[in-house]
């Protein structure tokens, strides 16, 4: 375990070492190229009347090492519900401690704000995270698939219509 | 096809029924039990500075018989994205084109958005569904696990820490 951790919400100054550790994530899970997203796009989204989401960081020896990137959702069936789009640790900081810690921050979060449900998606190889997700009391649905239309199908689709 | 289909956005009035056809889908996949969501809940979520969804509501001869529920995630790869969280047609009214209205209407607010993706969850079984999503476009990816806390095993998760 390492010492010092601090998990804080991330202010502007943040989002270009944010969108470095989005990045490697995006290359771990092997689509290097998918990440579309900008610094200004990430600003953007975090501010204004109408945050889309709520990013923690966590710095080690005054460097951010990890994030948590969350927002809210609304199930049909458990009403307002914690969605957790990404929990990042850089490569050479996994293993002690950190990804836990913003974990954790995520889900007193979710508990502060009394939803019925925190819920995210795991690439089925992941078996590391998939374990530490299951002991924590997490449950993996196998059962649904995920679908997307991307910007070029859904122009498509439109221009048909 | 049915003629004199309205498509609209939901009005406070609408949310017994619009309750009412979230239960109709819950026990058509095989949940009954698992709509904690009120009538209250879903009026708080539809309203506010910071609504927590838009639903749309398809009428017929003046009844309301199907609803599509989305709203704005943020993906670290994508930026801003609609999810489609219900498409819902009630079982008499299903294979007239109420479905593909209310999916077009979702489609179209994404369009207007400018989002580079339109996400949503499909049951694996529900192979009507996946073709009728594939054929304008969709992608299934089966690669993801859907991780899933509820409310006991976040506290109990909280009350350990």
């Amino acid at each position: 375990m390492i010492e010092n951790i601090i998990i804080r919400e991330a202010v502007p100054a943040d989002y270009t070492r944010v969108l470095a550790l989005i990045k490697e994530l995006a290359a771990f899970e092997k689509e290097p190229d998918a990440v579309d997203v900008t610094v200004e796009e990430l600003l953007e989204g975090a501010s204004g009347a109408t945050p889309l989401f709520t990013c923690f960081v966590g710095e080690v020896a005054g460097r951010i090492e990890g994030i948590a990137l969350c927002y809210f959702r609304f199930s049909t069936w458990k009403g307002k519900t914690v969605h957790l789009e990404d929990l990042i640790v850089t490569e050479s900081m996994r293993g002690m401690g950190l990804g836990k810690k913003l974990y954790d921050r995520v889900l007193l979060y979710a508990h502060a704000h009394n939803v019925r449900r925190v819920e995210w998606v795991v690439l089925d190889w992941n078996t590391n995270a998939i374990g530490f997700y299951e002991r924590t009391g997490a449950i993996m649905d196998k059962s649904w698939y995920l679908a997307q239309l991307n910007k070029t199908a859904l122009q498509r689709y439109i221009s048909n219509l």
